[in-house]
């Protein structure tokens, strides 16, 4: 029987997508709007307090096209804090014009293919950090789920660990090339959302976004191996300008 | 022709997933709302003593993403006391501020994959229990259900009955693992619903159930036999924490 | 080119499923609701003359789970019938506070893998019976439609005659097991609707539809060249049970 | 590289299907429900008066089951005159009370799989008139659109020119077998709708349109190569029994 | 591990296809109307003056069958341009009458495949109005996007950069019998939307566009690995003829 991977995994993550009904928001009142932009400004700041203080971070972007408008991704130690933040959300007035789009909830999760045996990787700082992710707010996103493929020959689950490893490892190269560029935080959703992970990348420039989806899909372990699902891609919305983003 | 196993069953069982109208929730008058959460907590409570008296089992959580806001999974001996109950939750105050997000319709299933042929497995009293189960109400839920593949050379239903006992045997131990972690209730539904399995996982620690399923995956049975649905995860709702859910 | 086998075609059939508005249904007038409670127990009692004088057959059962509420499988000699009845439904009253939830359109059919070649099988006083079936109205329902696989090896169509004669006959086997317990209406839907055939079966005791469907999907006609579309599971619904059913 | 078959192309197509919403036709006023029908009959004949000129053809027929109420299949010789024609029944009154449920856009195609290299198979009379066929009107209509499939060792447009020509040549023959019992229109669709073409049947016995289907299934062709999207089958529809149809 | 291509970039995409809601448009008041056709031709005029600067292209057809009603196909050197045009185009008064019926996200992609090593394509002035080029206003249009394969012997980014070349380079010829006919504007999609590239025809004649797709099938770059998405195919609708399309 192959052998699982050990994982390490860190904060909880949920992806809150929605599309606008512009047209119900048109026919609110200006009273209405202000009501609902400072509400959602105000949970924005004080999401911010927290990824001050290092217990949480999160992330707010348009997305481009129409599969949605907005998407909050946003991390916490706890899965009854998403749970509460979510809450909060749907009850919120900025929610009562908005349609749910697509949604995910996962875990920050490292393996260990990489890791040797004698190490604790969960002893390394830099794993910690990356455990519990500051995201890089830059100024474009790509958020997309995947599956590791199990397909008549093509069975990522039945190769053996070290064929896994091998592959992980060259496919780390690719990524390593785009540092500085491109950020990413795996997430896992086993047992937790449709897919088995989910891959956020961050970068400056959005073409690299492109870039480097295009060079990994050469990369074995995708080429053969993997599964993408819905990708969305998009542009940061910071709080002050929230505003000017929903003014009509 | 592959021998078909033969299995017990025992209580019957509806997972109902609903979508809150937090919009329409808002604009009911006080009144309507508190009429509609005391109504869902008497409901809930006249279940639970049917738990008391161990004539069904019932949990109520909430759910994390846009999947669903809420999953009742309820228990009971025979189909129509399930169906009363789905009709009663249908014409309910609550049910008028709700959207169907997904049901799975099955009933409490053993294998006797592990069984001797000389005993009566149906004569054990731990069977019996596990039967009618009582649901461990555990911080954390996961539910889904699944096909056993049959494609190609991956056909589970092709595969000789003891070559199926090995590996049912072998993922039974990665399930033993967890003991004391993660309770599971298998269901079947063949002939009830579009998939042949459903999973519900109970833990304490949510990420328990990530974990089981993870390890789960590299198991042959699943890595080349089993086909997953949506997952769903959430954390409980206890009647009494109702009122404060539900606050606006 | 492989043998196509023929087929003895009877009634045609109507499958009708449909969900209730219960929200729009608690909002309509006591006035409106006891007419068309009225107007649906007497389409119903029409229908069961026609059935009385062995002019056609129809079922009315409540259905388990979110996927729908309500079925009409309806049988009638001719498909302007089926089309007279569909309209008159979807112009009365109760349609009103129904949403379309899934819909088929088939014709009872046997097939004549059994039947030696000197027989004309339609001579027969049983066949005849059967392609014009007085359906058993039990106190449960299981309908699926299905395909027969054209997948890679696993292609039905593409079996000699007799290898597919020999496979449904090994088949019928399983079916004969359950006489008295099940019983099976099979329809043809090639060119009516999405899928190939459609199957209803009815119970006394509804574990025995999950029973059959189980032993059965271990049959080679099943377990390689079957695919399986929704299943709906429900429960009689007589006429004089209505107006309690629709009560609020 | 496979030699690609030379096709002849004729009138453009549209399937343009839609569910009537009762429930809002009964609020309708008389007069407006009035408004809508002779609307309607007046689009009709004037396309009849267009089918009489030779200028194109159409058909109008009710459909069986959930999926839709009525097809109107339309065509002309250009592009241009089909969207016209749809722009004119999107902004009729009749239109308001329907909802889109599938379209198909296409044009009447004939391969030359059949032809001899000598020949110019337009020049043939026969030809040029199913190139702009007349739709014989008869009582049932079928359609459905299909894809020749590309899987694996299943790759119809890897197989040489003449092993296509020859299982085309063996397709054929089913369909003589069914001259004058069932007429069949054949579109193709690349580049214009989602499916490789259209089939549209017709027959004055709906069984025939189930036994041309079926038999045709156990065809190399459609057994190794078809795939086959959703069916509907339907009912003629006059343009004098469109009142009778609507009468609420 | 396989050779990924490099590729060359240029102006970003976004198709945005909508649906009108004809029973709303003509709901609205004659003044509403008017507004929002006027609102419309200024944004197209105004796009027009960017087009004519060389600073971006767009290109507005009706769409033929009920998979939409418009399309507006626009390209800009960044991405945040395309999303200021879709936020003001959300937010306009026409949109107020439209859904959404699929969205595309891209870029205009080269590939290196047919480049020399010594050569710098981007040098080339051809290559560079390509990237950035100017969308032909031919009469009809075709979108789709897709995928190149990736499944079992059929893995298109598993074989040889060189057998890649050379399917591409045969497939090159296809395209090339239609120049004058058919003009292509191909984007690549990783990291940005579902598929890998979107394909965006133009032609004269109609019959064009089905003729090239059809041809290409057979391409063993497409038999073997191409995955086609929706068709959308449409008529130009000159800025001029916007008030005689949307006329009620």
């Amino acid at each position: 029987m192959p052998e699982a991977v050990e994982t390490m995994d860190g904060w909880y993550c949920l992806h809150d997508l929605r599309t606008i009904d512009w047209t119900k928001w048109k026919k609110a009142t200006e009273e209405e709007r202000q009501q609902a932009v400072e509400e959602l400004q105000t949970m924005l700041r004080e999401w911010e307090e927290v990824a001050e203080a290092r217990d949480g971070s999160h992330a707010f972007y348009s997305i481009m096209g129409q599969k949605a408008d907005i998407l909050l991704m946003i991390l916490r130690p706890t899965m009854q804090e998403l749970s509460e933040i979510e809450l909060r959300f749907n009850k919120s007035k900025i929610a009562e014009f908005t349609k749910p789009s697509y949604s995910y909830v996962s875990v920050v999760e490292l393996s260990k293919y990489m890791s040797k045996e004698s190490d604790n990787p969960e002893d390394n700082p830099g794993v910690r950090a990356r455990l519990a992710p500051k995201l890089p707010l830059w100024d474009h996103i790509c958020f997309y789920p995947m599956d590791k493929r199990r397909e008549g020959n093509d069975n990522w689950y039945m190769l053996p660990f070290d064929e896994r490893r091998q592959l992980m490892y060259e496919h780390s190269f690719t990524g390593r090339k785009y540092a500085g560029e491109v950020k990413q935080v795996i997430t896992g959703s086993m047992g937790f959302d449709d897919w088995e992970w989910s891959v956020t990348l961050f970068a400056k420039d959005v073409l690299q976004l492109k870039k480097i989806v295009y060079e990994m899909r050469f990369d074995v372990v995708s080429a053969r191996y993997g599964e993408f699902g819905p990708f969305y891609v998009g542009n940061i919305l910071k709080t002050e300008d929230v505003p000017a983003y929903l003014a009509v």
